[in-house]
C-alpha cells in the first residue's frame, strides 16, 4: 500500500512525449455539454497542458474535466455553468492530449498486494481474509485516513448496531453516507427496541408495524437527530455514536423513505454532491449491504486518492454484500477495485471487529 | 376478482356496534403529529364518525387518516400541517372506533381465486401461471382499468424493451413509475444501440463506457425527453412509445443518477406526491426487476381498490424479479398481495406478452 | 427444550377414542408397497393397535409402517420384502387408525420458546440468534445428546476447517454426514496447503489444479483416510479431527465424485442406510453449506426425538446457507422445523465459536 | 463454429519441435497413479510419442492419459489396474513432452464468434441472445450433432414438461442425463397432475405429500419405467417422450433419492461411467437448473471435440440457472467455455422454442 507500488506512466516514451496537448471547448448551455466532450473513468488520468501531464484534482468517473486557468477539475456536467472549459476527445491513449493510466497499480504477477489478486473473483466460495482486512483498517487509522462506510438497513436489522457503535468509538469511521432507512431502523431500534416491529431476537411485536412511523414522528417533533441525542430520547445506537463523537454524515432521500428523518436531505443532486464532499477525501470505502448507495458511492469513488504524500495510492474499497450480485454489479459499474466479501452484515461486522481487537492486541 | 369476492364486515357484530366514534386530535405542529395516532395499514380500515363505518378515500399504509368536516383522507404525515385532526388509537379492532378488516378477501378453502393462494409462498420452484396473468391483464384492460408499472433498468439491459412497447401500444400501461436509470438506457439504446456501453448482443463496444453519458447529455440539449422524441433524437423504445402514446411517467430522482435527465424529479417528496397520484387511480400493478422503485410504490398502494363500483376489489399486484429475496421483501414491508415471479425480466416480457397474444385471440 | 414441551394428543376425545385400529396389508412383492399404504411424514404419527396408540420406532417422512408383532417401525419401502405387514389409509386425522399430531409442538402464542418462532420465516434481513444457538448447543452437549453435522465443501474452501476442528475436540460433533468432496477438500488442505488449487487467502497457485488429484492418489495408495492420518500424511483438519477422536462419519459418493477416496461409499442407497443409523440417533443437527446434504439428511430426520426420556422433544434442526433459497427448499420439502441461518459458512462456524465460548466461561 | 476456427499449434516453434518424448510410468497399484503422473485438463492437449504430437482419445479433466501401444486415452484413474502406463509430469508447456493447447478456439479480438465473447461474463443483466441460440441448435441437429442435456427437477415443477417433450420430438435432444427426482416429478406429473403434491398451477392438493412416493411405487410395481410407459401407466412427459422417440437416459442416484424408481443407478462410479458414454459422444450440451449434474456433467466434458472431420471444435455448453452463482461455479471448477443464461427453467425452455420455431421457418 506504500507509496512506491505506484508505477507512473514513463512519459518519454514517443507516444506520451510527442502528444499535442489537449483541447477544450466552451460549455454552449448551463449544464450541457460540447458534443465530443471526455468523459471520465475513475483511473488516473493525465491531461496535457503547456506541456506538462497533470492529474486533475478531483477524480472520479462519468465527469468533466475542467480547465481554470492552470488548474483541472473533475467535475459533474449538471454542475457546469455555460462557458467552462472542458476537456475533448474520446481517446485515451495520449493522443488527444489525455492519457488514462491503466497499468498503475497491476504490479505484474510477483505483487506481494494480495487485495489485487483476490478483487479478480468475487464468490462466496472464497475464504474471506478478515487478518488483511483487520491490518488494513489499523492501517488506515494509523496514517490519519479517512474511511467512509456506506451502510444498509441489514446492518441495522440484524443486530450489528453494536458493533459499528464500536467502530466508531474506536476512531474507524470517519463519515457515513446512507439513507433515511438506516437512521429509521436505528433510532426505532433505540426508542423502542425493535427495528420494523420486530424484536431484537427476530420475534414480531403487537402492534409493532407503526413503531418506525412512531420513531420519525418523535426525531420530528424534537426538530433533528441531533437534538433527539442531546435530549436524551436517543441514548444507542449508530445515529448516537455519530453525533456524539462529531463523527459527519450524509442521509440521501429516497422514493422509499417513510418520513422522511429531519436532516435526511430530499434532493437527489444535493445528496450527491454532499457525498461528493466525503469521497473526496477518503483513502478507502467500506460499503456494507446497500445495493442503491454502494453504486451510487462507487460512482464517485476514484480507483486511488493522492492524500499521502500525492503519489497515487489505491483508494481501498470493501464491498459486503449476502450475493455476489451486489459485488459483481457495483464492479460491472465501473469500480473494479472493489474487494468483494459475500457474507451476513452482522456476522461481518461482528467478525471483523473481533480481528481488529486480537490486532489492535499483538 | 368481481365484486362479491369482497366480505364485507359485519357491523351488527356487538363489537362493531357498540363501538365508540373515533377520537381524533389536531396536528400540535406542520408535519409532527400527536403522540398516539393510528399508523395505517394497507388493508381496508372503516373509521366510525358520527356512528357510522366509512372507509376513507386514498388508502396507503404507514400514514394517518385526518378528518376534513365529514370526510376522511389517509395522507403522509409530513404534508400535515399545524392544526389538521387524525384519527387517534393503537386498537384494529374497533374497540377505539377504528377497524381493520383483514379477512375481507381471505375467501377460504374453496376460493376459486387462485392469485390468492399462490400469493403465499415465492419460489423460483413454482411454475408461474402466465395463463391466469394474461387473462387478468387483459381482463383489466376491458374493464377499463388503470395498471402502472415499475421498471428496474434490467428491463431494458435485457433487450425487453421491444417487449414494453408492445404492452404501450396494445394499452396495457397506464403510467410508469421509475427512475432515471430506466430512461437512461432506453434512450442510450434508441441513441447508439447499446446500453452501459454493451451491443444488445451482449459484447462491449470501444469507447462504450461513455455512451450514456453522451445520451444525458444529448437530451439535456433537447431540453426535454418529449423534445428528443419529437425532434427525432429518439427514435424507438420505452420513453418513445410513452410520448407519443401520451402515457405518463414519473421518474424519480435518486442519489446513484447520472445527469439526471430533464424531467427527472430530484426531490423524492415531491417524486413520491407524483407518483401517489397514479398509485391512488391504481386498478393493478407489475413491478418488474426493481428493488427500490418496487419497495417503494409498495408503500403507496393499498391491497384494495375502489374503482369499479365502489366495491373493495384486490389491487393485483405482481412482482417479477430474478430471486425470491426482493418479492419476499415487498412482502416483508406489508404488500402481502403481491403475487411473485421469479424469473428473468426479459423473459417475463417475452412469455407474457405471447400468451396475452395467443389470449386475446381466442 | 422440556419434556413438558410437548402436549400429547387428548386420546380420550371422541374421535381418537373410537377410533379403528389401523389397518394393514402384506407387501406384494420385494420393495413394492400395496396400493393405498400410508405414507409418512416427520411429524409424531400414533398407529392404533390392539385398541392402544403407539409410536412407531424409527420415525422419518417418505416411508411406510411396518408392523412386526406388536412393535411398529418406521422402513424404507425398498428394503421391505414381500409379505412384510404395512399400515394402510390416507387419513392423518385417526379415522382409519392413523393419527398425525401437527399440533405436539405448537405451543401457542405465549409460548417461551423462540426457536420455533423463528423458525416460521428466513431472511437475510433477520437477525441470527447466536446466544440462544449457543446455549442449545451446550444444552445438548451437557445432556449427552447426539448432534450430527451435515457440512458442504464451502466450509473446507472458506478456512472454517479450524473452527470445525474446535467444535470435534470440544465434544460437539457426533457424526458427520457428507460427501467426498469435504474430504478432499480438507486433505489437499492438510497435504498441499490449497482447496481446488487455490491457497487459504484465496490466491490460485502454480499447477493448483491438479492437487486435489495428488492428494486423492496420496490417500489411495495409503489405503484408507483412517491410515492416512496414522502415517502422518493427514496432520491436520476435519478428517484428522474426526478420525484422532473418534467420530463416525459417513460419506456418500455423487455422480460429481474425483477419485472417489477411499471410505466413500459408492451406492447411495448404502450411503442412505448408513447415514440413517444416525439420524435415528440424533438430538439435533446442524446443516451447513450443503444443498445436497441437507436435503438428503432432512428427508430422513424427524421432526422430533424420543431419546430424552421417550418423550417426544423437538429435534433442533440449524440449516446454514449463503442464500434463503436452500433453507426454504429444505422446508418445502417438509422439515419444517429448520431454524434458517443466512450467512457465509466461514462467518457462522467462527461466530458461533466465539458465543460458546463465552457462553462456557460463564 | 466451422473447422478453421481452430488455431492448431504450431509445431514447428522451437519449443515443441524440440520437444522430448513424453514420459510414461506404470501404475503401481489397481487405482492408485504414480507420484507425479500428468493430470488433465479439459483443453486440447499433445502429447509427444515418438516424435509425433498426438492428441489423446476421449479427453476430460481431472484424469490420467493412458497409453495402450501407439494409442493414447484419457482414463479415469479409478479404472486403470496395476501396470498400465500413465504420461508424467507437472509441465504443461511442451517440455516434458505434453503441451497444453490453451490459445487453439480465442481467435483475438476480431473474431465474429459471439459466443465466447459472451462466455467470458454471467449476469442476469446481460442480455441473452436467444437467435444465436435458436440458431446453434439448429445447426447441430442438421449437422448430425449429439446433443447431451442435463436437467434439475426444476424443470418439472415449473411445467416446461411439455416444452421439454417438444425438444426431444423435435430431434434436439440425444442423450438425457439426470438425476431420479427428475423422473419421480415427470412420472408423478404423469399419473397425478402434480409435482410434490403442487398442481400445474402451483396449488396444493390434498394428501399431496405422499403422491411422489405413490407414483414411484406403481413403476416399481411395473418393474421399469419402460414398462410403465408400454403399459400405458405414463402417456405423456418427459421420461414418455424419452423412451417412445428411444433417446437414451442415465439416472444417477443420490443420497437424497427417494425410491429410486427403477433404472435408477445407485452407484455413482458406475452412474459416472455410464454417463461419459454419452459425453465423449458429444457436440453440444445444455444443463438446465442443476447444479449437482451440471458441474458433474461438466467435470466429464471437455471443452472440444473432434467429430466434425476430426479437427478439434468448440462444444457448445450452455448452463441455465436461476442465479449466476451455478454458472460461475461451473465455470470455477474448470468449464471455462459454458454460455450462461440467468433466468427461471421453465421461461428458458419457452422461449427457446419460440426462437427455434421461428427461426426454423424462416
Amino acid at each position: 500500500m506504500a507509496a512506491q507500488d505506484y508505477l507512473a506512466p514513463d512519459f518519454t516514451a514517443p507516444q506520451l512525449a510527442h502528444a499535442p496537448d489537449a483541447r477544450f471547448e466552451a460549455v454552449p448551455a448551463d449544464g450541457v455539454l460540447p458534443e465530443g466532450f471526455f468523459s471520465t473513468s475513475n483511473l488516473p488520468t493525465y491531461v496535457r497542458l503547456n506541456g506538462r501531464w497533470l492529474l486533475p484534482a478531483r477524480p472520479r468517473m462519468d465527469c468533466a474535466i475542467v480547465r481554470r486557468g492552470d488548474a483541472l477539475e473533475v467535475i459533474e456536467p449538471r454542475r457546469l455553468p455555460k462557458g467552462e472549459a472542458v476537456a475533448m476527445g474520446l481517446a485515451e491513449d495520449g493522443t488527444e492530449g489525455i492519457y488514462v493510466h491503466t497499468a498503475g497499480f497491476l504490479g505484474g504477477a510477483h505483487s506481494p498486494n494480495e487485495f489485487r489478486f483476490m478483487a479478480t473473483e468475487v464468490s462466496r466460495e472464497r475464504p474471506v481474509n478478515y487478518e488483511e482486512l483487520a491490518v488494513r483498517l489499523i492501517e488506515e487509522r494509523t496514517l490519519g485516513g479517512y474511511l467512509i462506510w456506506v451502510a444498509g438497513p441489514a446492518l441495522v436489522h440484524s443486530r450489528a448496531r453494536g458493533d459499528f457503535e464500536w467502530f466508531v468509538r474506536q476512531g474507524f469511521v470517519h463519515a457515513v453516507l446512507a439513507g433515511n432507512a438506516v437512521a429509521v431502523h436505528d433510532i426505532e431500534a433505540a426508542i423502542f427496541g425493535t427495528t420494523l416491529g420486530m424484536s431484537s431476537t427476530g420475534r414480531p411485536t403487537d402492534a409493532g408495524h407503526g413503531l418506525h412511523m412512531r420513531a420519525i414522528n418523535h426525531v420530528r417533533a424534537a426538530g433533528s437527530i441531533e437534538a433527539a441525542v442531546r435530549s436524551g430520547l436517543i441514548r444507542d445506537g449508530i445515529m448516537h455514536a455519530l453525533v456524539t463523537h462529531g463523527v459527519p454524515f450524509v442521509l440521501a432521500g429516497s422514493i422509499r423513505d417513510d418520513g422522511p428523518l429531519p436532516g435526511v436531505i430530499p434532493s437527489s443532486v444535493e445528496a450527491q454532491d454532499g457525498m461528493r464532499e466525503h469521497t473526496v477525501k477518503a483513502t478507502g470505502a467500506i460499503l456494507v449491504a446497500s445495493a442503491l448507495h454502494a453504486i451510487a458511492v462507487g460512482n464517485m469513488l476514484p480507483a486511488y486518492h493522492t492524500h499521502y504524500g500525492g503519489v497515487p495510492t489505491p483508494l481501498m474499497t470493501i464491498c459486503v454484500d449476502q450475493t455476489e450480485f451486489v459485488v459483481n454489479k457495483l464492479r460491472d459499474r465501473g469500480t473494479h477495485q472493489a474487494y468483494g466479501v459475500v457474507t451476513n452484515a452482522q456476522d461481518f461486522m461482528h467478525v471483523l471487529r473481533f480481528y481488529i481487537e486480537r490486532g489492535s492486541q499483538s
